[in-house]
C-alpha cells in the first residue's frame, strides 16, 4: 500500500540564514580565487588562541587520549571557571553548576530546551544575535521583541520587560552585555532592575555574557550578582580568542543541574577533549589577551575617528564586543545588496542590519573590528573610496 | 504587577539520562578514588586517534588560526568524504551534499529539525541507541517503535516498517547498521527492502552509519546504493578513533543543502576547526585504522568463547561493531543495579539495557569490547569472580 504523501522538509527547520556566515562563505570563496579580502562580516579576533593554549592543547595531543570526557565537562575546568567567578565578579558559585558546552552554541540549544515548551513566549531585544531567534523558531518557541531605541542606549528596559509581559505573559527573557551588534553594556542598576523584574515574575533570565573581557570603560556585570538563577551562557570564542574550538560553559541554578545534564549526555555527548583541556590554560593567558585586547581598543577608535569622516556618522554605543553598528540609511535601505556589492568591488566583508533586526536591519551594517589594525584601516580606505561617489 | 507564574523546567527538556554517560561518570569518579577500572561502558576506543591525525592536528595548532570555518566544514574536508563513497561504495556524492558535522549528535539534530515537525510520528528500532529517542522527545517528535526480535536477527524489516506505517502515518524512520547495542548488519536485500518500502511510502529514511568500518564479516551498505535521498549520518569517532573530537558528517539530498547549511550555521556555527583539519588526515591512516579492529576482533573472540563458559551464553549477533549484548536475565532482572552492583564490586563498567531498550532492558546489559585486549581479559575475570555466587 502507498500513499500520496512526499518527503518535505520541516518548516520549523527553514530558519533564516546566519547572514554572517553566509558573507564569510562568500568571502572566503572570493579569497580563495586570489582576491583580497578584509574580514569585517564576523567576530573572529585576528589572533589564534594564546601560546599557553595552544601549549596545553600540544601537550595533550601527546599524552592524552582525548576520548569522550564526562558530559559536563572535565572536572578540572569546571573548578576552573568557578574560580574565575569568584576572582572576576566575587560570585561564589559551585563547580557543579558549570556545564562545559560546544560553545555557546551548545549553551543556547540546551537552555532552550530545558526552560521553554514549544509554544511559550520568549522577550528578545532588537537588534540582537541572529542565532538567538533562529534557533528559538527552530525549537518553535515564540519571539517577542522589544524594539530598543537610542533612548535605552540600545538595551532592553525592566518597564520593556514589564509591558511585554503584561501583554504575552512571558516564560522567560534573553539579554547580552556586551550586546552583538549594539556594543552596550547594560550598566549594573538597569541589569537589576531587568534581573528583579524577571524574577518577580517567574520569568527565565537568560544572560549571553560572551563579550565579557570585551569593554572599552567600565566592566560587564555577570547576571548572577543580581540573580543567583540566572542562567548564565559564555565562552571562549571571544576575549580568549577560541572561536573555531567551540568550547564554552553555562552556569545553571542547582536543582536544574541534572536536567541539563541530561540534556547535554543526549544531544552533545561532551565538549571537544581537546578544547577542553586547552581552555584550562585560559584563564593563565591575561597578559596576552590583553594585548589582544589593546588592539581591539586602538581599531575601535580608528573607527570611531575615520567613519564619521567618511559619511558614517550614525552608529550604537560601542561600549564592549568588537562591533560597530553603523546607520547607513544615507546610503541605502538595502544593505544586503549594499554589503554584497561592497564585497565585490572592494574586498571589504561587512554584515547586513538584517542579520541583527528583522525590523529595521535594511539600513545598519555590522563591521567587526577583532582583526588586525592593518585590516581595518585598509578596509576603512576602501570603503572610503566606495562611498566616495555616493557622498 | 507580579503573577503566580514561577520559573520551570520545561517537561521537553526533561529527557531520561544517557545511562553510559552516567556510568562513564560513576566510573571515572570511582577511578580518580584509585580504585581499578574497566571500562566496558562506552564506546570508547582504546587507540587515540591515528598518528597521522595527530600530527595534522600538531601542524595545524603550528601555522592555523583555528578561527571558524564555513558552516558546513572545510571544503577540502567535504571533497575527501565524497572520495570515500566513490572508493569504499562506489556511490558518486558531490562534495556539496556533505555537510560536516560536530559529531554524529549534531548530526541528529539537525536531521531531525530540517525533516520532522513536533508532532511527527517516527519509526525507531528497539533495541537502538539512546540518544536517538531522547533527542526525538525534547523536540516533540512521537517516537513508534519496531520491538526487533531474534527470528529478525534484531533488525526491523520492510514489514515491520510498512505496518508501523499502516497504523501510525509516519514522517520517517531511523536505521542504524551495524546497530548499537546489537551489532547487527542489515544484509543489502533487506537494507534494500527497507529503503524501497520508505521510499515508496514517501517517508524519509535516516541512516545512522557511525559503525561502517567496523564488521567481522562482510562490509556494511551505505543506504545511499539503495535510495539515493537517504539522509546519511557518520563520524569520525568510531573506526577513526577520534571519539573526543566531536567531529563527523551527513550526505543530504541536494535540495536539502542550504536546509541544512542554515540550521548548522544557527545551532553549531561550524564543527571544531582542529577536528575538521585533522579528520581530513584519518583517510589516509587505514593501516593503523585495521590494526585497531584487528585488536577489537581479538576482544570480540574472546567474550564470544568465555562468556559462554562463565554463564552468559544469549547475545545478539555481534556482527559489527564493537559492542556485545547480553541477555543476563538468568541473574537479574534489574540490570542497573546489577551493573551497579558489578561496577562497585569489581570495577567492571558495563552498561545496563535500559539504555537502549525500553521495553525488554532490564534483563540486558552491554559489554563494549572497543578497550584493549588487556582489559577484557581482567573484565572477563572479575566478571567470573562475581557470577560464581550466581550461577
Amino acid at each position: 500500500m502507498t500513499n500520496n504523501r512526499s518527503r518535505r522538509i520541516a518548516k520549523r527547520g527553514d530558519v533564516e540564514p546566519f547572514i554572517a556566515m553566509d558573507v564569510l562563505r562568500d568571502a572566503t570563496r572570493r579569497a580563495a580565487t586570489g582576491a583580497a579580502v578584509y574580514h569585517l562580516e564576523i567576530g573572529q579576533p585576528a589572533f589564534s588562541a594564546p601560546r599557553k593554549v595552544l601549549e596545553a592543547a600540544r601537550s595533550a595531543l601527546d599524552s592524552d587520549a582525548l576520548g569522550y570526557t564526562e558530559a559536563t565537562g572535565l572536572a578540572a575546568l569546571r573548578e576552573r571557571i568557578a574560580a574565575h567567578y569568584r576572582q572576576a565578579h566575587g560570585v561564589d558559585v559551585g563547580a557543579d553548576r558549570i556545564i562545559v558546552t560546544t560553545g555557546s552554541s551548545g549553551g543556547f540549544i540546551l537552555a532552550f530546551l530545558a526552560l521553554f515548551e514549544a509554544g511559550d513566549k520568549v522577550a528578545l531585544a532588537s537588534p540582537g544575535y541572529p542565532a538567538y531567534r533562529n534557533i528559538l523558531k527552530a525549537l518553535g518557541i515564540d519571539i517577542k521583541w522589544i524594539e530598543t531605541c537610542a533612548a535605552d542606549r540600545w538595551a532592553p528596559t525592566s518597564a520593556n520587560l514589564a509591558a511585554l509581559d503584561d501583554a504575552h505573559s512571558l516564560a522567560g527573557m534573553l539579554i547580552a552585555s556586551p550586546g552583538n551588534p549594539t556594543g552596550t553594556v547594560i550598566e549594573p542598576d538597569r541589569l537589576n532592575e531587568l534581573c528583579a523584574t524577571a524574577r518577580q515574575r517567574g520569568l527565565w533570565m537568560i544572560s549571553d555574557e560572551i563579550y565579557h573581557g570585551l569593554t572599552y570603560g567600565a566592566p560587564a556585570d555577570t547576571a548572577l550578582s543580581h540573580d543567583p538563577d540566572a542562567i548564565v551562557i559564555n565562552s571562549f570564542s571571544k576575549y580568549y580568542c577560541m572561536t573555531g574550538w567551540r568550547i564554552g560553559w553555562m552556569v545553571v541554578p542547582q536543582p536544574l543541574v541534572r536536567t541539563f545534564e541530561r540534556l547535554t549526555q543526549n544531544l552533545f555527548i561532551c565538549a571537544p577533549a581537546i578544547s577542553q583541556v586547552a581552555a584550562l590554560a585560559a584563564f593563565d593567558a591575561t597578559d596576552e589577551l590583553e594585548a589582544n585586547k589593546a588592539v581591539y581598543a586602538r581599531n575601535r577608535e580608528l573607527l570611531l575617528t575615520a567613519l564619521p569622516q567618511i559619511g558614517i556618522d550614525r552608529f550604537l554605543p560601542v561600549d564592549g564586543a568588537f562591533y560597530l553598528y553603523a546607520d547607513i540609511s544615507r546610503f541605502t535601505n538595502d544593505s544586503r545588496e549594499f554589503a554584497a556589492r561592497l564585497l565585490a568591488q572592494t574586498g571589504v566583508a561587512a554584515t547586513p542590519g538584517a542579520d541583527f533586526d528583522p525590523f529595521s536591519g535594511d539600513h545598519y551594517l555590522r563591521f567587526s573590528f577583532a582583526g588586525s589594525t592593518d585590516t581595518i584601516e585598509r578596509a576603512i580606505a576602501h570603503v572610503d573610496a566606495f562611498l566616495k561617489p555616493l557622498r
